[in-house]
């Protein structure tokens, strides 16, 4: 998982590369003339997050409406929904989830334009769909993904903003992105707030907007490798009840950016001090830095702290992060 | 919050009189009519989880894709989707939260076709919405939802066979309703669980398709009022990370019914069982029992004994259900 981990600022390097440029843009060609009118994630688990990620980008940037579908709905209920006018994408590290394909196959027959998104060009979700992304994380040893999720952010973000521009991606303002991660990486201050978590009973985590997704991907990491129950909200939700969890016994981690977004969890962050709460910003001003940068790339660096997070506090709790209990790389679900 | 719970039944038998059939008749023609290629939900907190029912019913009765839509991307980032093709819905008890007005008065402008479902027909949501369906609990003491979250059910479920029925709401399917609730609401097992949770750290929810809100809403329920930490996730999701943090220590509540959902939580539970986890049924075989029903119509009955077990176990832990630390009945987000 630590090897995974420190990869990311070459798993960034390696998806700016020109050869994977051309091949987002051929891509986000056929989709920006196709011109559907709204889009439909489906993923799992961590893949989740980043199509959360997605739905944001296509909403703000591409002024799409954007959800996530259910796959159950289809794949259990038998559902067959018109989706003749909507992008479908599935997002996926393995590309070998047996619900997902069947929702592109059901999607594509229904004359939905079909998007896989993967770590495995070959595998049965890209031959499945009409136009596959392949994330090209190289091999991930970890059972909990980080590298396939980042590389996932930054390939939905580079289709998103090619599909904005008409069909060629713009790196320019992307070229920074490997130095940063390595910068954010270089900091040693997640292993130093493991000790303080070491024996907390539970945390939550929140944000806004695009850093929503970071919140309910360091919620599921710190599950997955630590064992450590923890609460993912977004700031507006944390408002409507269970702030009445937060007390001064519950660590919170917010992630606050410069943006709009950031700027939206001031009244968040105002309630958790009113309720005595332990609060960690990650973010430009926080306990947890990052470098300041445009807040819809923000969730490409301020996931990388948490990851640390989840590692050091699985190992300060004695477990072993590469062998998580109950665990399997591909889940098999339908 | 225990009258508002004990008044279920009779908000289901009210709903159910003809004036109110008629007026939510009346809304599913004209959406009918129309003809929506794609349905957007948006709302928070305890509503959010009836807008997700709402997802699975479209999905799956009407064939329409359906997500639920972040209202920060709109109020927050200033995105203005075209949603000219879709039927926006916003789903509040209050009808006061001035998010979801502002995503309504977007949606609206964009030529959607608009519909409030709220317990306050002369709110700014209703009014701003081009169609407005008042789900009629009366007025509801407690801070926690109970009753508004049931009948929100009730209404979306009456609207959506409505509109797959052309226009009129088919009234025989939910006739014996208000007495099923009634023989649920009769069973205190509930209250005799509570002195088994009364020291739990922590509770796992899971459902799958219909019953998966159902899963997400008892987590905010017991967190609201009992302050107990419950992570909700759908059966496919714990499979795919979360598993790993089950152990016999922390209790499981699965709603497993007698569908499809129902039987495609078949492999959660062998899992669970393989983890050792304790796990405790809601459904017709459960420990929790629920009359047998449709599963479609399951959500409206298996919630119930949920709402009990949070007053319960609150009681139990010395906490006022009815004043809960730091919640407000209207929640003002933007």
């Amino acid at each position: 998982m630590a090897a995974d981990i420190a990869e990311q600022p070459s798993v960034y390097a390696n998806l700016l590369e020109p050869a994977h440029v051309t091949a987002i843009s051929e891509v986000a060609k056929v989709i920006a003339e196709r011109k559907p009118q709204h889009v439909v994630f489906t993923a799992r688990g961590t893949s989740d997050h980043a199509a959360l990620y997605g739905t944001y980008l296509a909403e703000i940037r591409l002024n799409l409406a954007a959800g996530l579908a259910s796959p159950s709905a289809i794949t259990v209920f038998g559902a067959r929904p018109d989706l003749s006018h909507a992008l479908v994408v599935g997002v996926s590290q393995s590309g070998g989830s047996p619900d997902l394909t069947e929702v592109l196959r059901v999607a594509r027959e229904s004359g939905a334009l079909t998007l896989a998104v993967t770590n495995n060009p070959s595998s049965t979700l890209a031959q499945t769909a009409e136009l596959s992304v392949d994330v090209a994380a190289g091999h991930e040893r970890a059972v909990a993904a980080t590298k396939t999720y980042t590389a996932e952010l930054l390939a939905l973000l580079m289709l998103i903003e090619g599909i904005r521009a008409g069909g060629q991606v713009p790196v320019a303002e992307l070229s920074e992105l490997p130095k940063l991660a390595e910068k954010t990486l270089a900091r040693k201050t997640a292993t130093e707030l493991a000790q303080r978590y070491r024996f907390a009973a539970r945390v939550v985590t929140t944000g806004r907007g695009y850093s929503y997704p970071s919140a309910r991907e360091a919620a599921l990491k710190l599950m997955e490798t630590s064992y450590l129950p923890a609460l993912a909200f977004s700031g507006a939700d944390l408002l409507h009840g269970p702030l009445a969890m937060t007390d001064p016994d519950v660590p919170v981690l917010a992630f606050v950016g410069s943006g709009l977004g950031g700027k939206a969890m001031a009244p968040v962050l105002d309630r958790l001090t009113e309720q005595r709460a332990d609060v960690v910003r990650i973010g430009p001003q926080g306990t947890l830095p990052i470098p300041k940068i445009d807040e819809r790339l923000a969730p490409l660096l301020e996931i990388l702290p948490l990851q640390q997070l989840a590692l050091a506090l699985a190992l300060a709790r004695g477990e072993d992060p590469d062998a998580p209990r109950g665990l399997k790389k591909v889940t098999a679900t339908m």
